[in-house]
């Protein structure tokens, strides 16, 4: 990893040479050292978590035999990282991401239960306080696109519909940009809505397109470097929680779509692929809306939560 | 870990319950398709480390059952750390160095080779343009603390002396301070001079003492909730080079300093702790030197450095 430039690192390991037993031990004797040195931890998650990480921190290490400037530039690399981070863009999460860190932790915490619908990724473009649009409204907020009719349920494990469940939708443009990447302060693709009382959902968006992932930082930099596409494959961003459920964060995909194979944050599953209908223009809306001589789509996304604490 | 607050994780791993058969082959399936993304890196090297990086970083996740708001809790951390950083301070070196990971790298790159002089962590301090003092000039460039004389001899691991030996010193002042942290643009505590034709040094620096590695951010926030002191042993920075032979970045300690159990970046090698004979006021300097009525000390270090290419 280089945090300047994508210039590849020396292909040469430190020593070819078979480590000796007298240096394994010396390496050893030091990682119990500091796997000691948090012996004194208060709290056991704590101690647990920090003493793991040094461990696998210390195989990794060795593992490699990895050189004073590689760990130099692995410093230089977070650095960069640290500094290209701010209110709208963060690198530690593109990170995280970009080495499956993320879909890892999801699929942890959010283990198979009966046909509750799986998660995926958050990503770094959710908002907090995105604007409520009513049901059938538009979340668009003008973000350019085609026009896409999304409607579904929500319903529990057990089938039983899910009333009042908040719905968080986001997405990029059809420019492949989130409106926190733009030059201003507008809100654009994102907002909330409130499923009705038999469950049910609909509102306009925008039909999701492929797009990259910020890759003019030193995430980008790996990424070129390792010869991957820091392109995602077209999604829809939901975010689903009500009372006594599991908080569902997951995308929908685009049946047909060429990079379902090498989304750049592992994010796909098979079980999120939707098929987005194409409605050429002219088409009658599902609620009357006049689209003029715009074609539009529309796609079905039923959800199931996971009753919370499992 | 946590970025605003020492405060503990919760105890509580993610589940209790064994991971069924099914999410194992999951987690595991997800691994390898994050693996083989990196299959065409060009960079052999490159390759080796970015795959072995997702490897570890993954068994750990799997193995810790990382939640979700610890994972957050992660992101907010390289965060801070990133946003601390500057040209002063550089939080993801202090970061490798309180886990161990800098001095492993250390024992990785200099294993041990015949009677040469052992290294030790290079630390966040250094800098490139430390002015020049002549053999037996004065480091301390005003820097508060106990005179104290250095002295030694330089030579390669034949016994052959190394003349022109550049040698570079840095170290805190009596208040734990590097002229790095002053408020100013002084320098203070740090020069370089080179060997003697016989391979011999001396110079006037200040006696060490202990200090604490800069704890206001979110390593120290680390190391407070882990019940971790974030005091150094007191030291002594020496880098060395010369043609032909590999450079030897380490310290010198004081013995009897009661911290060289419990340094926070687990520098310290039995080998390097020097003893440093205090001098009573009025004792005459080897140089004939007026300290007044001040105390010193000194120092002997004789320096043995390795092959390059070892």
């Amino acid at each position: 990893m280089s945090a300047d430039t994508p210039e590849p690192v020396s292909a040469e390991p430190v020593s070819a040479e078979p480590v000796s037993a007298e240096q394994q031990a010396r390496e050893a004797e030091l990682t119990a050292r500091v796997l000691a040195s948090f012996d004194g931890t208060a709290d056991p998650r704590l101690r647990q978590l920090m003493q793991a990480a040094v461990r696998h921190l210390h195989a990794f290490l060795r593992e490699v035999r990895l050189s004073e400037d590689e760990w130099q530039q692995g410093i230089e690399f977070l650095t960069a990282a640290g500094h290209i981070t701010d209110e709208r863009r963060q690198e530690f999460i593109l990170l995280s991401d970009t080495l499956g860190a993320s879909m890892q932790t999801i699929a942890i915490n959010n283990e198979a239960y009966a046909d509750a619908t799986e998660a995926t990724v958050f990503g770094p473009f959710f908002v907090d306080d995105a604007p409520l649009v009513e049901l059938g409204g538009d979340i668009a907020g003008g973000a350019n696109g085609q026009p896409c009719w999304v409607e579904g349920t929500v319903v529990d494990t057990g089938g039983k519909p899910v009333p009042g469940a908040r719905i968080e939708v986001w997405e990029a443009d059809q420019d492949g940009f989130y409106d926190l990447q733009y030059d201003d302060d507008r809100t654009a693709g994102r907002a909330h809505l409130f499923s009705a009382e038999d469950g049910s959902f609909r509102f306009w968006a925008i039909t999701p397109t492929p797009y990259p992932i910020p890759h003019d930082g030193p995430v980008g930099r790996m990424l070129a470097a390792t010869g991957r596409s820091p392109m995602r494959a077209s999604h829809l961003h939901f975010m689903v929680s009500a009372e006594g459920l599991r908080t569902l964060v997951t995308h929908i995909f685009v049946r047909g779509d060429e990079r379902l194979d090498s989304d750049s944050v592992f994010g796909v599953k098979e079980s999120l692929v939707k098929d987005f209908h194409e409605q050429t223009p002219g088409t009658p809306t599902p609620d009357g809306r006049d689209l003029g001589d715009a074609g539009w789509a529309r796609v079905r996304f039923d959800i199931v939560l996971a009753p919370d604490q499992v």
